[in-house]
């Protein structure tokens, strides 16, 4: 005389997505079998579709429905860059700064040993594979400042200039339009620390 | 250059889930596809059958799999006796105290002028029908002590006293356990308006 099944495993289902507990997968499973079941059924289609379409580029791993995704099958992006990345969220980030024209490596997440995401499950053999083509002059790190970022950072750094290859890592230091009075002590030291000549 | 399409279709679908907004959907996604498809194929399987699955009992309006619920065919339950909440949970939670064997009306919701829900978006004429079968003597009102489940109450004890049903509802009062210093102004001056004989 309990729930039904179907339901039960539905409840069960939506577990997967991240940060829902048991009270939010049943909120929503009575959510939308009560008021959504067209947003329900575009839903399960979607998920269904882009199971199916969505794989990751060959070259740069971001997500793509092609072989090749877009952005590395162009002819007008600086092939001698390769900006490496955590995520298609941050890929796109700096494309909105239109700063910079070269091509991207995205890891798809970061160095997490506590997570159990170490060098193998991040498959960085593949970046290393790509990051020596022949035609990539200077690897540029773009993970997060974070903890996990500067971890993933320093590891790929030691594993490409082993290899030969120029590494850089973009710049830290005082965000353009903060106040030093609120910058944290971290990010104030750095900036003290790296300080560049001024030109004139 | 920028998401695939099926990506994109994903992310918004995913917004139909309750709480869930532009950031959260991006992050459902690409948790999804990239560490759990499994779970993935899994939610959208289970969504597609128990949208095929899932519709409402025809007595008690509560999710099932048949026409009418396991409870409502039982003939172990007091049929006299028709107990009228907001959601399957609130029926749920009653079923646990072993305290009520009648039977129930699940209102799937709860009045909300403010969100477009009135009397007839709750279908408050089918409990109308419901309690007039005949062979139910009292309705219990057991509707949540909130704005909103107070007004459902006295707008359904209304709808029922016209017709002459009798029409009680849950007693308002301090928890089991609970002790005056801890328990609200309201809750406190309500059980000192609602008190009982003490018996001897």
């Amino acid at each position: 005389m309990s729930t039904p099944s179907s339901l039960e495993e539905l409840i069960e289902a939506l577990r997967c997505l991240p940060g829902i507990g048991p009270k939010s997968a049943q909120r929503m499973a009575y959510h939308l079998l009560q008021r959504d079941r067209k947003g329900a059924r575009r839903l399960a289609d979607g998920m269904s579709h882009a199971l199916e379409a969505i794989r990751h580029c060959s070259r740069c791993n971001t997500f793509t429905e092609s072989d090749v995704c877009e952005r590395c099958a162009s002819t007008k992006r600086d092939a001698s860059l390769l900006c490496v990345v955590e995520t298609p969220v941050d890929m796109n980030m700096m494309e909105q700064t239109q700063a910079y024209n070269g091509l991207y490596y995205v890891i798809m997440g970061r160095l997490s040993p506590l997570d159990g995401v170490g060098p193998r499950e991040l498959q960085l053999d593949r970046l290393l594979a790509r990051a020596c083509d022949g035609e990539v002059q200077e690897v540029i790190l773009a993970t997060n400042y974070t903890n996990e970022g500067e971890a993933t950072a320093h590891y790929v750094s030691e594993l490409l200039r082993s290899r030969g290859i120029k590494v850089t890592r973009i710049a830290r230091g005082v965000p353009v339009g903060g106040e030093l009075e609120y910058v944290d002590a971290g990010t104030l030291a750095q900036a003290m620390r790296e300080r560049k000549n001024v030109e004139a």
